[in-house]
């Protein structure tokens, strides 16, 4: 499958394609790679040859179809389906994630919550109510759930998220402000604002 | 200087080395690119070319000194001094911001929240009180800010950016669900699951 040859950093832009090419449909049909650049920050040299590592998607003169791009970017991606989520720790972060409608407006949803603290266990949701996070390993299997965010404490971030992965956890969004160590085979994607204000200021 | 140089996606990754030198502190005064790469999910030969960007941080055989490579790299990244924030949108996101201790513990400081909803507007906060967007002209020039988060409903998020851009703010941290279309000399930021989600899902 091309799944190892596309280079990790060219699949990180696409959701954000995805993103610009939603807000162009709007008032346009077709768009191209100078149009593309300008909203996304990009040159337009990157967006063809980013674009172009998955196949033929626009003619030269006439740009992209945008409905087809997006349509590919979705299959490409695996977004043209539902994902169910298992999130991890309802504390203020957990309730940020609970009460955000974007997920589920994009086919991502939360499909249990659990927590340690007996106050929260138990709490009403309108996606689901609050579990216990000792029964982790049977709510996964019935959800079938690949898809893990992790919004606890930075000191129990490590031993929960390997409990995740051996209960058959594949991805794991990380809210908590710790550095996850797990097998290569597992995707961890890192939420943590301190690293983005941390990227900025170099430049300042 | 060096800045135009590096390639922005190790830049990018040197917070993430500074939060794992950190980790390993903890327990030790020496550290080596395999240790550091496992902990990050990196290789090592990764690592020593990232870091070698920068200069000489180790010697062949005995690693880094960790105490003097976090030192180095908070150097590069401008992050042995403190900045100060200025938040715009007290909402459910903004609200989390304030309360979130991890930003000051690391230099940064929200000087300054502003919201539109007088509802809001002079809600106090322990970092500070809640004041009218419309003065942010001055706010920003009173405190010198040049980093802003910006927690705006998407639609307003273009407009507000401009404004803050044009009232000298040079770095935004954007929590709002959409793409920020500035100058190239502004840093754009952004803090974005869905992003993140639609990233993971392609390799399951």
């Amino acid at each position: 499958m091309i799944k190892t040859q596309i280079p990790d950093v060219i699949v990180g832009r696409l959701p954000r394609y995805l993103r610009a090419l939603k807000i162009l449909r709007e008032n346009h049909t077709t768009t191209n790679s100078k149009e593309l650049g300008e909203l996304l920050g990009f040159s337009a040299a990157q967006i063809r040859k980013d674009l172009s590592q998955f196949g033929e998607f626009g003619k030269q003169g006439t740009g992209y179809n945008i409905d087809f791009l997006i349509e590919r970017l979705q299959n490409i991606l695996n977004i043209d389906q539902d994902w169910g989520i298992l999130l991890v720790g309802v504390g203020k972060i957990g309730r940020a994630i609970l009460n955000y409608p974007g997920f589920s407006a994009n086919r991502f949803h939360v499909k249990a919550a659990v927590d340690c603290n007996p106050d929260v266990i138990g709490e009403r949701f309108e996606k689901c109510t609050v579990e216990d996070i000792k029964d982790i390993k049977k709510i996964i299997k019935d959800n079938q759930i690949k898809i893990a965010m992790l919004a606890v404490p930075a000191e129990n971030a490590q031993k929960i998220a390997e409990e995740l992965v051996a209960d058959g956890i594949q991805a794991i969004l990380n809210y908590a402000p710790a550095i996850l160590s797990l097998p290569p085979e597992i995707r961890v994607e890192y939420s943590d604002p301190l690293v983005s204000l941390q990227h900025m200021t170099y430049y300042l």
